[in-house]
């Protein structure tokens, strides 16, 4: 009986890097809906055949580069500080930044899509959520509010920023920075 | 020789009135893209003739619209404070929200409507930012920034409630105004 060869772990994820990476820049480039499976082929070098074996849909492929950001975000938050998240955020490209918009849309629309999304990465809120009680019990944060209401008030600030950045608005930094300081730091 | 019949100017405002009103209508029903000349005919229930010779093009159709919006946070915002502009935002259909998203994708994308975008009614960020700097100087608000720096955070909060607003996510105010508060307030 023949045995199906099985390629190594390595290989595995050499490939699916590099479908990662040229997924992200065809949205760029393309946007969601203009990704077609033929630009999905040129920007990453292999046939659709691949590419779906590894992610299934141009959706899937789509929501794991989400939740790369959404790691590094979060990574970014606990050791560098929010600072570091806003930065990040400016750095972006504001055509892929637009992308998250263009997805935005399709979330509005599809109520199961939608539940996917905001259930996402349960993990990683718990750990931000953690990470501002501990800010809020050595007094570095304001502690008469929730650390769900500080996280929201700061998600909302980099939503705010993400729609600035689409359309290629800069921002300075240093007022924003005195602004929220006075808003989440000790009253 | 025969005279041009002329339509009275309150026939005008009307027709003005029912063109825009049944454009809001088709455009949160359909999105700005799927607002097509048949769906907007049926909508504001006159021909194409009659509501292209009122407002030239679709696009000048929804930044008619637009500067109505803008108009109306404005006069919220001088006459009864920036908690009714962040109630109305949040008071919003998504649907109609979401169309904001979608027109700041072809902003993105063409440097002619963003820069009309960027220029819009300066008139009103003239009275906005007469209207920080007041309230600076009566001490309500804090004077170490400039009414732009104030504006442009107020600004970022108001988007960022627009994207969530946009995929029908609910916002507690209470939390978010005592955050604003002190954000802005003196120092």
């Amino acid at each position: 009986m023949a045995t199906v060869p099985k390629v190594s772990q390595e290989y595995s994820d050499a490939r699916r890097r590099q479908i990662l990476d040229g997924a992200r820049r065809a949205f760029a480039h393309h946007g969601y809906e203009g990704a077609t499976v033929v630009r999905l082929e040129e920007s990453v070098g292999l046939s659709r055949g691949a590419i779906f074996s590894y992610f299934g849909s141009k959706w899937n492929l789509f929501y794991a580069l989400a939740e790369e950001d959404q790691h590094r975000v979060a990574e970014l938050w606990l050791e560098e500080g929010f600072t570091a998240v806003l930065r990040w955020v400016l750095d972006q490209r504001p055509e892929w930044i637009g992308v998250y918009l263009e997805v935005h849309r399709q979330l509005r629309t599809n109520q199961s899509l939608r539940e996917q999304w905001m259930r996402r990465s349960p993990d990683v809120n718990e750990r931000l959520r953690a990470h501002v009680r501990e800010q809020q019990e050595r007094g570095e944060l304001r502690d008469d509010l929730s650390p769900d209401d500080i996280g929201r008030f700061l998600g909302l600030i980099i939503d705010g920023l993400v729609l600035n950045a689409s359309v290629g608005a800069e921002y300075d930094l240093e007022a924003l920075l005195k602004l929220i300081v006075a808003a989440i730091g000790p009253q």
